[in-house]
């Protein structure tokens, strides 16, 4: 019995003996069998019954490669925001494909794709193992970033014109639509580079992909400032911490940070609507936990409540707005909240004090953590290996504990959120203890 | 087709419905049809083949619970050595109990199994959870530990005569023998009284539990620890910076370590020996190293190497020495490979500086990091969602990303070690460059 | 030749030989002769033409001791804003108490001068040292604080019926206004209650005392954010880091963060104007500086360019509005420059991204760090020597590495500012390398 | 009146106007007139009996510099053991040189001395702005550093043929001793080469030196370990957690640890010889404590107890061994107390644990902290003006808040140690509780 596969793209058929240093240990993943099942739940069951269930390529070195690396020119990107780890996968990709493979021919494009369709403005950076060598220390990338699409071909003509083989791009949703563009447009072209990704989202919203690299590092910072907002709020006479984190559609930072620091009394998320009024409106219970407890710590992420403010500032808002890689501006639930809670409790006359929290980019530009570096580094290793053997148009990502090859467009059909059924918000719940009555029903 | 679950054992049959409150978000688990596939690589096919693969049961709660939780009396009692996140464990059963359950009697057993067996001398602590509400600030366990077996019957006896229908023993792979025949005699004994563990081991050596809390943390630890020595190396004229880590009979701190800061150039474990002299030994390879770098950094796991030492030191050996856990005396890798170090380079007549870290239980006495709380909150509560619904003799582990039940003695047949065949070791032979041949053959 | 002594006042003569343990190795302060001089630098050799010096009383533990600690009671209460070290202050002050000299009744009032003065309605805690052992692990206070004034005579009734002899404050310039107020009316009304300040303010503002506990914490929580904000200005293209401090009247943790972090670009504080517009304006400056270098880093003071704002929102102002402290509510300089920046470089027609940094209480609501400990450590201790030998309407500084007693008439008399003509001032100009023609010229 | 002035050496009259760029703002120091008084405690008031005080002169930039930016070379050279900041203070002289008076030939020599004597062996490094932009943020020298003296004459000969102006040079007592024979011999050579310290020791033991950059980050991260400490210490029965701190002849280290974490029971220094045995021995004190409380947390310093150690291996003894610098080499007093601890316990048949924590290295290979980072920032800044303007033979200190110049020789005369009858001495004993009679008096 064979496995189903789902299929990955391949600029051509690797046929070179692997170039990798200390072949003796290496363990050659075969590409017929290695394989990981996308279902592990129940539901495999169900798979078994029509056949067998679907599985993803594992990741890993191959004992035949397709790009000879003596005369292999790589090149590496990264796109969007900022997110911890980032300098790590650049410097594991350098290692990797200098002192595993020896590729010597390193370039780096500044500025994201703007830097790739513009290299003749703005210059690529030769790169090397020293060069590399601490700059897992900032946080950060060492090759800046920008946002936003960029014209294709000229950015295909950079690669046709430095003469690179290999393109590594690091980037989240927006990022990889353009990946999965770039290498369609490679393959009508009928050239033999390679695009390979390695997704990146401080949002962990990324499909197929359970935690995206720097998440964890990002949830510690949110954590320790939930304890600051603790702090206050137990500070001063009726005092409320209000903290505000990211998450524009998906509020995997709030749930997790509410769960990793259990001082949460109410996580606000886009994906669960809430009641503002009314007797099991959120104003409410919180009157009564501040008459009981004088002191509450409320998390919200970015993309809450959105569908209050819409409704509440009709007249002020400028809908459709969108940032630069097309995300629609977002209104302010941090402010929205903090004038809402003050006007709400001076009507009630009950004197309160309200201490808000933005964190904004503290929580994403530090350096990664011990667990994201060591995530990264594997990243980085097996999308080295994967662009070796000549696959392209697809990303590295963990599964179940394991490094796999994702066809990109599998990941770009839609974000990963929240599930409002899901076990991870309903731990949140328990952890925070909020009431059900004050969500919106479904229907 | 129903799957084929792993059993778990149970004290009686569950018949109260569940007390939890906010039952309306609560998704109670099928215990019939919650499932969790023990294979999901290829290895998944050939189970299918034969018929159907194994299942684990999902954890979570139950809409019937065996316990009365007005009546319930539950007991925690913690074993063995520290580390990150017993109190987190400890925070979080005590608010599950008592918030989510409405269970108010919990009684802390002080000083591990000994506490448990000489309750009369060590009185137990009654638990609240304002009492718990910041321990998981501090490292180490409020309970305090101890290692060692104690009278099982005694320990039974303390259970009954204080009218305990729940324990939670939160411990590592010897605690778990002893859980296991404690479940075992009272079932000998006809009483329904529920042992659930809660699996804890700083070297995370426990088979069927894929990373243990607190190991992230640690791994952490021991990260900046490196960094130090890679500095240390750096700063003077043929530096060796040598860092002993925990690490008894596995080597996955010092593994993950490795991989999570990239300047470790050896990495010695238990698993894979390695020889020391002659052209292929480590100390001619480090010494080309120095001839080239001026530096280097080892990281060797306290388990590593001790058939050198076996051998070298066979005279002064104390064979058979145990400590109070059972467990051998090891001979000191550190100060082995810094005497052997001298004298190599002094005969080489090498100039060289030896820093030498044994950071010891730094490493382990800390608080768990965000993420390891996070893991330990949900642990914790599936462990007493596995509690109320009487089941017992088991233990909560988390496998690819699902919270399962385990038989207890699943976990206790054999104790989980790096595969010197597998992916981590060859990521670290990898990460480090350190050559295969300083290794010994394993024919 | 005798000291000239700045006067410390006493409620009643010491006669009771000091009870502190450990006798042997105390060496007791002379009251006479213990002094430190209150100048040191070039002004010292006039003073001496003139005379002599002033001086200042050493603090530390006095052999004869007013208050008999069997029967005393002492009161603590912490007012003001949040500030790392409140609670190591609390901590050591009840462990001085306690296990020094043997105080064993002591109370905390909750939430500041509000609780002192209600002490009906919110109950005293009760503190003994088991009570605060570990309390120094929070940020925040443990007895919580309020702002504001309280009615005075009904504070001192509280401290009369519950039969207080001592009061420890801690708070900043406004609550010592308020105890060298109730320490005045304790005296006309004849009582021997001791009062005693500790000085705590997060913007270092207090004069005569040179850095207040809890800065160098702060300082340092600040200095790791202008990371984050470097990280994010390189990391896209023409990006501005900006970044708000604490500091409404004064710019100490600007300053020192500015000295701390060398990624600052830009400093700007209450205490020096600085031009906006024209060809020596900050636009201008910082025009250049994104075109030469692609990104700056700026750090503002809360209370810095509050002239540029009052003139730019004459109409919208509410001038005059004050928090509950009295201070007077300032404009958001943070707000005012994104705005300003984005305004005028959509002019120029420049493509700029503002990274907005507002890390409010983060920096504040944080544990003190072990210098700060440790400081907090021997401000308490001395607060108890000197409340135990009957001293009152005092406090305790640290003047050139000793600690003093302080009237506390002499610290309300005036903030603590930068000396723009000083050597912080210049370190920070030097540091930055801003431009001084873009800084208003004093006349 | 004229003060009476510290005597500091030049090598010429500075007469060329300064280049320090925005002189505008510079407020130049003025060397007749300011000054800082040595004395600042009641002796000062014997001195003006006397006549007048003596003074240091205040370090800064002065009007008139001696050496010309444009053709000035200036070398750095880092010596001994490494300590926090010293990436910092390269950084700034190399930004203050470059960007403030324009000096922009730098070169650092590697390895200490060493360097400096076999600069054709050992290359110096051409120092730029650039190349030190993100050095702070690593532990340790970027230069390296090397123990021990070199030939005087050789390192000369190297400044002449290199064309040096300007030596800087960090190190500690040993190192200083060099420099201030370096200087002597460079006048007499008739050479015109400045020679200016920055005075580096991790155990903040240097003469006229308040605190030593790099001690407060050291502090904190021993700090943190005594938390390690003190939860094993209460994690098990009858638990001992044994930490052993840097500190060979001064017990700095230990002391200001033992006062920021107040966990510690018993903190033993070089300086205040104990007990062992008998009634009143630290061993019989501490099972007392043991039967008491459980538990114990004690802090040694590496040069304490070397009395009772000689006594008992008077035969194992290698008398004399010194290391490179010339350091006595010390028995290890960690295992010297582990072991006698563990032999007095079991004679008295008491059960215990002991948790050995030894951190050698960790605590002093980190990177600065923001307070001694801003302290290392103004020692450079500080050594450059006294450079530039032709000052030798001396080094930069900060007595009482302000940064002054000191004859190299007035440091090297003798080591700072803890006054045993002082104030920081009394107040460990006092937050300790430790008792007075374990330590051996005086006479």
């Amino acid at each position: 019995m064979k496995p189903k596969k789902i299929k990955i793209s391949k600029v051509g058929t690797p046929q070179i003996p692997s170039s990798l240093k200390n072949k003796e240990w290496v363990h050659f993943i075969s590409s017929e069998n290695d394989v990981v099942a996308q279902l592990h739940k129940k539901n495999l069951l169900s798979e078994i019954e029509k056949g067998r269930p679907e599985f993803f390529e594992l990741a890993g070195p191959r004992e035949k490669i397709y790009f000879n690396p003596e005369e292999l020119k790589c090149g590496i990107v990264t796109c969007g925001g900022l997110c911890p780890g980032i300098n790590d996968v650049i410097r594991e990709l350098v290692i990797e494909l200098w002192q595993g493979y020896g590729v010597k021919q390193i370039e780096g494009f500044r500025y994201g794709y703007r830097g790739l369709a513009k290299a003749d403005e703005i210059k690529p950076i030769k790169i090397n193992p020293e060069l590399v060598d601490s700059i897992h220390r900032d946080g950060g990338t060492m090759l800046s970033s920008s946002r936003g699409p960029q014209d294709e071909d000229k950015m295909i003509d950079t690669l046709v014109n430095r003469g690179i083989g290999v393109l590594f791009i690091v980037g989240g949703d927006g990022t990889m639509k353009g990946a999965h563009s770039i290498a369609g447009k490679i393959k009508e072209r009928g050239l033999a580079i390679s695009v390979v990704g390695i997704p990146k989202t401080i949002d962990n919203d990324i499909s197929f992909v359970k935690n995206s690299f720097g998440f964890e590092t990002s949830v510690q910072a949110a954590a320790d400032i939930i304890d600051s907002a603790h702090t206050e709020a137990k500070g001063a006479p009726n005092c409320i911490g209000l903290v505000k984190l990211m998450g524009r559609t998906s509020g995997f930072i709030a749930s997790h940070t509410a769960l990793a620091n259990r001082n949460v009394n109410y996580c606000l998320l886009p994906e669960v609507p809430f009641k503002m009024k009314g007797k099991d409106g959120f104003l409410q219970i919180l009157k009564e936990r501040i008459k009981r407890k004088q002191h509450a710590v409320i998390v919200a992420a970015e993309g809450a409540g959105q569908d209050l403010m819409r409704k509440n500032m009709r007249k002020k808002s400028k809908k459709g707005q969108k940032d630069k890689s097309g995300n629609e501006k977002l209104k302010d639930i941090g402010i929205y909240l903090k004038d809402e809670l003050e006007d709400f409790f001076k009507k009630e006359e009950i004197e309160i004090n309200i201490k808000y929290f933005d964190p904004s980019y503290i929580i994403r530009s530090i350096p990664a953590n011990a667990m994201d570096s060591l995530y990264c580094v594997q990243l980085a290793q097996n999308a080295v290996h994967a662009a070796l053997s000549g696959r392209t148009d697809m990303l590295i990502s963990k599964w179940n504990a394991h490094y796999i090859h994702l066809p990109i467009e599998m990941v770009t059909k839609g974000r990963k959120k929240v599930n409002s059924d899901g076990r991870l918000w309903r731990t949140v719940m328990e952890a925070t203890g909020q009431p059900y009555s004050m969500f919106k029903s479904k229907d």
